[in-house]
């Protein structure tokens, strides 16, 4: 291909995507295709000779397009949002063009240095203790990593590595084998299925405490697991904590438990992978009070920040516990600018790393600090929206309700609400996923899509409603009501929690 | 941004790395910023409005284009290639433009399903053995990750996990605890760092055994560390094997280490990470002979096969191992389709995943295999055209030569190669990096950009030349030199190789 096509084909690829976010919206958001679908429309080995570019684009409309769930779509409310947005589409093939790999400082500075930059930019905008940011004098520093999974274990590593020096220090009779034997990490219940991977990668046991009634870690609970592990000879080192559940968006109160960590020699991590992105607002700051207790913070700009997947932003305190668990040097890879920029092969897990740093560029000059605080209210108003919607319905109970995600269920039975996420699933025109809290089963309500208003909320609640009609008609629902309370304009069942006030958030 | 100014956004950046291109040979390959530069051309902090996508456009020219190496030069000699293609580009805008994210079956079909095929296409096109496809009947599978780093480490988890099952299965009585304490994996001093680096993340000790002078290693030396480790009660269970080594691209043979590591239950690693792309040509396959003995192989078609970084292809014989070593199995990421399409997700560290099948389909099928074919024996031929240059020059003796990498020095003290090597960095018109290679310092001259030919090869070695002439003048070294052959039309020196038929590569 030469550059002329490249130009063709470049630009056409760019009309389809921009035709794709024009047509989004009626699209059914999961895809229909059965299990297999794909292996029937491609050959079974690579072409011999090459095909054009016209024959590959239609191709991807013909093959590809109807396997994609639309995560994009307005309708789609699983997980938590996953990042889309066109300044950094387009930061990402700019990267994708220049094919540097930044691996070290002189492999491109640009990238280093942007990064860096960055990082500074970000810490700042949410507000974080100085002393996590490159632009401070001490050791600690920024890094874009591809995901909450990743920070979580590399978190783990150097919290391995800190315990194994401070106890050798200590007591220079002890062999590091038998310290690291013992070492135990902890998380609540309530964390992200990565924690427990991060476990499983770094040889730690990660014990999984149970949360409260309101989905949060709390001190007593951690200091009780630490004295019976104590008592068992094992030594604590890590703690997970958790600014934005995923089953509930739940909060770990950082106050509570960074003391009892910070006495205890325990890394303190916090892991804001969704709800870190609200911090821009100040007005929810509150919640991450006592982060200048932590040792590594994380939020992914690739969730809910408009950045592309794949950009997590992590900081630690010391980034010391990082390059000393990883770092390899050999020849192969020397240069003479260390300490001038810092060398972030010896920060992550692989060698090799893309230019994440232009995207997340992109999508802060092309916003503005403005433009993110408008997107972060504006999906918070839309859950909001979502939960009064829910809760002028008798027959649903609001289980949980913080920044975009809104958990709820049929009341009674798990298996009524059950049923309606299988109608929900076959029906393909919303995306919604099942949760546990509290023992019961609930659908959790997250706003995805940058695209996603008002309308949309109220065509998902419809779509909602309209098979709830099928498992428990309005009409019997009526006759069981019990109690109804009217809070302005709203007519609101016993479900409603005295905190809300929809009226206002409307 | 609307979707009016995407489509003219992103059709001026595409003119933009179409620009790039045409203008790349012209670039000093490496940057000329000093550390710190960014810094002070940009902002401390983000802007609080938002800019417009030309000021965008106008600042990654200004600040980011001054600070790239530029890794697709064709001038660019420096490490192994990492891949760029325009196909490959296209699609992973494509990808990030659809943002999904594969973290299941239904999160996207078509994501899974692509990798499902790709990776059975391109196991095809390497010849691997039929049981490492996913379109076997057995428990084998390809998978895309990230990068070799996190490959090699993925292989020793999977290595660990089977250890510790076989052993307590032959024997109840074993605690796994015990297992886990004593186990050790094994290399070669010539693999990546990025192996030492997998036993740190693992917590396995990595034994980098010596390689014998032509930066194998032998059974040999394997069977003898064995030996002393069992003597002292430690467990061997991981051997990463190079097919193409980082310093001087040579080849493990697998049918002397295979047989070893299958009695001694010893899983083995296959890293062809640079090489394995070589095997799409029938006749480079000699060199993988025993791939049929290992329990995964990996290469990095984002090095050598077009596809943009990151696409790294692993394949297992039992992809039960990895499963077993990762899956964290929690209700939000619940599922219909487990068993019908491969979840991924617990094959490898991170839960999200990118649609990099994209850019490799894209690759596969604008290319076709015959241009893949062609592609890499050009890049071969090229390096065979500088080895002769180099050989034709009685000053520099060729230490190695293999695929497209040609290691060599100035005869004499390390000095004077050390020396070489400073200007050569300070010109910045070519980028070659230093290695070592049996004690010696030597030249890592690599075959790297696709844009490449023999008028670049010319230039380089007349750039390499000239530098050299300020070290080690022709005409003393005229006086100097002792013994002299011809071989054809060439004046080939004593350090020439015997094997080496230079005119037969022309």
């Amino acid at each position: 291909m030469d550059v002329q096509e490249f130009r063709e084909f470049g630009k056409a690829a760019v009309d389809y995507i921009a035709d794709y976010f024009e047509t989004i919206r009626d699209r059914p958001v999961l895809s229909s295709v059965k299990p297999g679908y794909l292996g029937e429309l491609l050959p079974k080995e690579a072409p011999q000779t090459g095909e054009s570019w016209q024959d590959v684009l239609q191709d991807v409309d013909r093959i590809i397009m109807p396997g994609l769930t639309h995560w994009q779509s307005p309708r789609f409310h699983a997980y938590y949002p996953t990042a889309n947005s066109f300044p950094s589409v387009i930061g990402e093939m700019l990267s994708a063009g220049f094919g540097c790999v930044g691996l070290s400082w002189i492999a491109s500075p640009a990238y280093t240095e942007l990064e860096v930059v960055m990082m500074n930019w970000l810490g700042k905008l949410l507000n974080l203790p100085e002393e996590f940011l490159n632009c401070s004098e001490g050791p600690g520093g920024g890094i874009i990593q591809g995901s909450a999974s990743e920070v979580t274990f590399i978190g783990l590593l150097a919290a391995k590595e800190k315990k194994v020096k401070d106890l050798m220090e200590a007591n220079p009779a002890l062999k590091e084998t038998d310290i690291r034997g013992k070492l135990v990490a902890y998380s609540s219940d309530q964390s992200n299925s990565s924690v427990e991977k991060a476990g499983l990668l770094g040889s730690v046991p990660m014990k999984l405490l149970p949360a409260n009634e309101s989905g949060q870690l709390t001190a007593e609970t951690l200091l009780e697991a630490i004295r019976q592990d104590k008592e068992q000879g094992l030594i604590p080192c890590y703690l997970v904590t958790s600014l934005g559940t995923t089953p509930t968006c739940a909060f770990d109160d950082l106050l509570e438990l960074g003391p009892l960590c910070n006495r205890e020699g325990i890394w303190l991590h916090v892991d804001a992978a969704y709800a870190g992105t609200a911090f821009v607002c100040p007005e929810y700051r509150y919640l991450m009070k006592g982060v200048e207790l932590a040792d590594s913070f994380n939020f992914n700009p690739h969730k809910w920040m408009l950045v592309n997947f794949d950009c997590s932003a992590m900081w630690v305190k010391n980034a010391k516990y990082l390059v000393e668990a990883f770092n390899v040097q050999r020849i192969y890879l020397k240069d003479n600018h260390n300490g001038l920029a810092p060398e972030y092969r010896h920060w992550q897990i692989s060698l090799g790393r893309r230019f994440r740093a232009l995207k997340l560029w992109f999508v802060l000059k092309i916003y503005g600090v403005e433009g993110i605080q408008k997107h972060v209210r504006g999906q918070i108003r839309l859950a909001k929206q979502f939960e009064c919607l829910v809760l002028q319905d008798g027959r649903f109970e609001v289980c949980t309700s913080s920044m975009g995600l809104v958990t709820f269920r049929l009341k009674g039975d798990n298996d009524l609400t059950e049923r309606l996420l299988e109608k929900l699933d076959q029906r393909k025109r919303i995306f919604v996923i099942a949760g546990h809290f509290g023992g019961k089963l609930v659908i959790r309500f997250a706003i995805c899509s940058r695209l996603t208003n008002g309308d949309d909320v109220d065509l998902s609640w419809a779509e909602i409603k309209s098979q709830a009609d099928g498992i428990v008609p309005m009409a019997d629902l009526r006759e069981e009501m019990k109690v109804k309370r009217s809070i302005g304009s709203f007519e609101l069942t016993d479900t409603a929690r005295e905190k809300i006030r929809c009226e206002k958030s409307k």
